[in-house]
């Protein structure tokens, strides 16, 4: 076997090997872009959980974050982070947390019904900062704009409350993972901020002003070129992006900035199959479908000095045990490849990728050999 | 509200509640049940990855275990465990964690071609036992039965190498997975098993003796009455079962030994819908199909004092995001449950499950309350 790169040589098990330069590129470029809309960029941290991506936002002027946990919440808050939103609907059972992290930090919470609210006010002992969240439309959780009632009842709730704080409405609008195309996504997008203006709208009508609007979803993010009345963008997924967004059109294959290095520990020439050490427990169960309607795991591409290269035609992790990975391929890739070497399998969603794979000994991070774009331009 | 049991109290966050009781009882009868059939019984430890449920099982007699993968042969090894067998292709790439393991422990690996065997023979410094992977209808991995040229010739090429026994011929029957029936299940498991002792007696015939023949799968040792040629049984699943074997007709609802305490977050009536902290981090997104042919990917119960109930009917979880369960439900129960409550879920797939929620601190034991069964039969 020809003598491996150097990053390479380190792989043993099913490892998460991140780009740093695309994933640099990504930020910036979502920064550029909120600031060009003059919007807050406050980038969703789930997508990562790292202490070492995360430090990489604040070169692009971060310093407000996501999460989608309160134990997120103060692993980031230990590495120093100030300002967190938790956006996942407020879980009473863990004030505890709530509170410990309301003394440190600015902590922004959502909720959705008044008995939280009222529940909240007895249990908090520091400030927090609270955001209505509204259904724009993915059908997940929030209140719908039409319950404009419900809306103003709990805004007004939240103005008496002792150490809370109205932020404004929040919204997720995550129907755009279901979109038919891209400029499905970007009506998708649309509607959605034309619902979320429209509840504000109503606040002010019913007396409360300064109402801030805050959206998420990396699909409209990316592919939006207009955020009318929108204040804060939270998108997450494009730090990495992954298939299912290439599938989407939001981004391109080049984009994507991480791909799991799986062992090759079997090969099956009969059945055209290479057998991975890389299963469920580290590509998570998510399916998504090819062009030709077959559901897959992920795709592969041979490992190079730089991470890998293109997509490999007609090769995809056609099923998954807990760490057995099944690639079906073609006759020609399979006399390329051999039993202890490594194949890099792109992630179907790397969120829950990067999740399965997120302590430090299982990543490797693929360091920027260039000074850094932002410099360049 | 009304007060909540005991250990209920404790949930914050999605937990893993495993009823110790309901574990060693499924121990008990599969250890039982190898006794009975003269079966070595090596238990996977891959589907609780627990050092306490683990300990549980020496208690039944056993000391020998199965784990999928180098790691966690490691972990069990610093638990005391001096037996194992880690049931996946050897990855020649962890040949330093091979070598460490060898050194202190009984040391099983599994082998599927000659150069590995080969390879291995180059770099292995301390005695181990390989077992010849036998694909015996699962179509995963392992050499076809009628290979029977490749199966001799790989069986002489160990019994050449220094510091390598052969063991014997492993399989894991998995496509009793896929069976139409129960009466399936146990044909599958027979033509396994055939396969696997014509094999067995095909090394006779080259000069191979003293072949064992071990097996696997839960389904087929759970409801198999006859195990001929078999000399070792590997079952991993039947600790815990779940869903996908209640479905199958393996496991009886009250066999079922784990489930996830998902703290309720939000409450939407108008589509019938309850928003869990529980999420594809906490369950995986195993997906199953109800009888009706309705996709899910979990079964709600109400929390008790000794775990939960009866699964609730017309109550399934519909979709899951990152964090998120949308549990979908009819009228009646909806009135019934509030935010901040906890319901519990039950796993389509516990190892997976228990694999996300594998630390300590994401689980609780319930302890068993009375004398062990075994004390009483």
């Amino acid at each position: 076997m020809p003598r491996e790169t150097k990053w390479l040589e380190q792989v043993q098990v099913p490892t998460l090997v991140i780009r740093e330069e695309r994933v640099r590129t990504n930020i910036e470029r979502m920064a550029n872009k909120a600031r060009k809309y003059g919007l807050m960029f406050r980038p969703h941290f789930k997508t990562h959980q790292s202490a070492t991506v995360g430090a990489w936002f604040r070169d692009y002027g971060v310093e407000r974050i996501t999460v989608s946990s309160l134990e997120m919440a103060a692993y980031f808050a230990g590495q120093g982070w100030k300002d967190i939103t938790v956006a996942f609907p407020l879980n009473l059972r863990e004030i505890g947390r709530v509170n410990q992290l309301a003394e440190t930090t600015t902590l922004s919470l959502l909720v959705e019904d008044d008995q939280t609210v009222e529940r909240l006010s007895r249990q908090l002992m520091f400030p927090v900062t609270l955001w209505i969240k509204i259904d724009s439309g993915a059908g997940r959780t929030g209140i719908a704009p039409e319950e404009m009632e419900k809306i103003v009842r709990l805004a007004k709730k939240i103005r008496q409350v002792p150490r809370c704080t109205l932020a404004g409405i929040l919204t997720h609008a995550g129907h755009t993972y279901h979109a038919e195309s891209k400029g499905d996504i970007v009506d998708r997008h649309q509607q959605s901020l034309a619902k979320m203006t429209a509840v504000r709208k109503g606040l002010e009508a019913a007396g409360i002003s300064e109402v801030a609007v805050s959206i998420g979803d990396t699909p409209g993010c990316t592919l939006a070129r207009e955020f009318p009345g929108a204040d804060e963008i939270r998108p997450g997924n494009f730090a990495y992006y992954d298939l299912m967004q290439l599938k989407l059109g939001v981004c391109r294959e080049n984009d994507i900035a991480v791909a799991v290095a799986c062992p090759i520990v079997a090969k099956h020439p009969d059945r055209n199959e290479v057998v991975l050490y890389g299963g469920a427990v580290h590509l998570s169960k998510e399916k998504i479908e090819d062009d030709a309607g077959v559901s897959h795991y992920g795709l592969a591409a041979k490992a190079q000095k730089n991470g890998w290269g293109k997509i490999l035609p007609g090769c995809r992790v056609d099923r998954i045990s807990q760490e057995h990975g099944i690639l079906r391929t073609g006759k020609t890739i399979l006399s390329d490849v051999h039993v202890g070497e490594v194949l890099m399998i792109l992630p179907v969603h790397s969120c829950l990728t990067a999740n399965l794979l997120r302590f430090p000994a299982q990543q490797i991070v693929l360091q920027h050999s260039q000074p850094l774009l932002r410099n360049l331009r």
